[in-house]
């Protein structure tokens, strides 16, 4: 049951998705018509209503991809496509606690939160107080604030935390933060490094092999969505050709830091 | 600490990683040498050792990417990049009861169970009691029996269930059983399926026009590996071009059926 | 050296080429500025000119990739990463005839015309003239009109030509044309088509198949650009994820028609 | 008709393709039986044959995929898809003369031949006599031996001629290059290369744009195969996710050199 305060996903078309909270005399507006939440509160999610256009669109329980669609971001956000697999990719599991740098939007952030559940930890630094302040409104609009320790700080300067199940990285330099990622992950723990230049797999890659981490590989996910149209199947013509690089490595005990 | 009973991974190196439990008195071998496994209890996760010919490997913790390369699998399982995004997308949270159809192999099901953690539940459906055997030995081998319920039943004939959070569909004819998966959904609740060709896009996607779902989207990925090494970053030359495509929607509550 | 009657490319950067026709008196304007194209009669090609906003830009000699950019179109042309390997993998040379349809803005008529030289001959059918009449301004304007024969008719009814080289199809039903173009080809000659769903290669193919072809391939062709830039490598971010596929195959003797 | 010393493509299936000159006396043999090539001759191209064993073959004319199905090549050789868009984009036409530079087995060399056809000259240079040898062979074999100049030489030394249309490096350091390159192009012509690692995009790159070169572009071509198969049609599973990258660019007069 929809309910006041929930962030709700008002969804009109695939190109018109708004991530909303519920509230008493509030309304949401597109193009396409507005709607009156007032008049959602009490009903299942799921159900359709009716803009003051006339036109059709429902009331949904977000997704990641929802939140993705809708949240405020002033930066460029992971593509959910990268978040989805460095997640993956990274072995943690609900209860775990992971260091996310830096916190940009904090779209990683939320999906972390989300992935992690109750019992786990995101600890987010940022250099910028500006992106954080708004990563922390993201973040507590949907309500994840106790999951999530924001830190302003320069994470080249190093870590606070030691033992930590897995380390992220999303910055320009992340090969001068290896070392210290070293040193806050537990033994057999994941760094996943996702970055946009081939320069930059080169040299994170090094960094990696240079500073005890094992089973390293770096990968980029090509997302192609598909038009479902009867006898007319096909991959959309114009889409994202490359957001970025997505390298990843295991702490072993062999350092030589 | 690795304890006895462990499952753990034996890393050598990217094409030899096996994943074993620690027993006392078991040998894991590969042509690059033997482990005793007495060896390892009570070392530390990320230990390196030394094999019977004096090559290194090391101890890891087994990520979902270590269970996909070293899991008993008879039958083609769903791919690491399809799963992370099958289940991303789906907006699955740790504790939450999920659908699944067929079992195969385990793959998807233990993937299933690491995210949902222990609060978690995955129903799992398949009509061959063989393979649905091997499933069973995979998740009881990763420690998942209490998140898992095995059912042996054709999928073409309804769910026992109602109010699920989402349903995951890898079979070769899904449109038959949307519109069972609408009735055991709760509404809002997403709906995966894996599909290896473009027809099954088609019969899929009209199928869940046709039967209450909406936000239906066709998706794939493909994966590029890349060789890091210095002066020489490129794809790796041979590899998967295709493995499947993700359709996913949602349950509204304009069903016709 | 540059002539009056030269058509030549004004380069000015990577999204300002445009292609023109040497002039007395003409000039030739872009946001960029403009130039005097009697300034440049009797340069080389090659050379720098200076814009009327003090800009630089160059004169080329257009390649079909110049005149891809510039060509008046107003259907959208086949891609030139596609009409390569079409004509590529027909196996045409110099010299030889070939039946285009349908002819569309003539962007594949020249580069056919191109290819095929002082000797080759393209014959290119349409049904609609208004279509043609630009087709034919644009192949006169390159001065291939010696090379190409122009036919207003449904191929769909059949070809007027036996002994073809190779047969280029641009069309929504390629598979209603297929046997026609079985009795134009020469045996051995290659038939190869374009069509941007997945559901006309699989008619296609079938009806290739079933009259006559052999050697039959559906491929399709993604391309990347790269931004070159130092330090920075990496795919543009934006681009054309799909045009379409390209279906092969050759004439055998075998045919059931 | 097939006649003695024609060099035809046995075609057996995808897989198998042969590619023979046609002497009295021989046999071709496969996995799937034998063909005394004394029997086709008089025969018309495309005709149907049976072998040994009762399977059925057909005999066709060469076409460049067929040349590079059957080629003796001890060396890597460019793919058919890269040559496709190099040829293309370059701008080159029957009777021009092009450079390319490293010879390698051939048969970018006898696609070029192909291309430029009987007045059109490519002259190829290479350092190792050995593989020259067998480049040669290949070109003999084909036909091609009026339309192609070898020379073994270092191009890091310069290129004899002046004045050609294009250049072709395939070679692993083709920076070392581009300053010759300029001088033996004319002005306005085009370069192309093709370098396996983004590395070599980058030192590439600059090259070019340091020695008088504009119009530069990096372009990378991924072919999918897909199976045509009545209501299963989708990607082949396995295939080639890497080649290389394409350099281009064009040769303006401004050069600093």
């Amino acid at each position: 049951m929809i309910k006041e305060e929930d962030v709700i996903t008002l969804w009109i078309d695939t190109k018109r998705t708004y991530l909303v909270k519920v509230r008493k005399g509030k309304k949401v507006g597109s193009d396409k018509g507005a709607l009156n939440l007032d008049s959602i509160i009490g009903l299942e999610y799921g159900v359709e209503v009716t803009l003051s256009t006339g036109n059709k669109a429902y009331i949904l329980k977000p997704t990641l991809i929802d939140i993705y669609n809708g949240l405020r971001r002033p930066s460029q956000v992971l593509y959910p496509k990268d978040i989805a697999y460095m997640i993956y990719s990274s072995g943690i599991k609900p209860g775990d606690t992971v260091i996310e740098a830096g916190t940009g939007s904090g779209f990683l952030t939320i999906s972390l939160a989300h992935y992690l559940g109750d019992n786990g930890k995101v600890i987010t630094y940022d250099i910028r107080q500006d992106m954080q302040e708004i990563a922390k409104k993201n973040v507590e609009f949907l309500g994840f604030s106790n999951r999530v320790i924001f830190k302003l700080k320069d994470v080249r300067e190093g870590f606070d935390e030691t033992n930590v199940d897995a380390i992220f990285l999303d910055m320009p330099d992340p090969w001068n933060v290896v070392k210290f990622a070293y040193h806050a992950l537990k033994p057999s723990g994941s760094i996943v490094i996702f970055v946009p230049t081939v320069n930059q797999i080169e040299k994170t890659g090094i960094a990696l092999k240079n500073n005890g981490f094992i089973d390293i590989h770096a990968e980029e996910l090509i997302l192609r969505e598909y038009q479902i149209k009867e006898n007319a199947v096909r991959p959309k013509n114009i889409g994202v050709m490359h957001t970025g690089y997505i390298i990843r490595g295991r702490k072993s005990l062999k350092s030589s830091v």
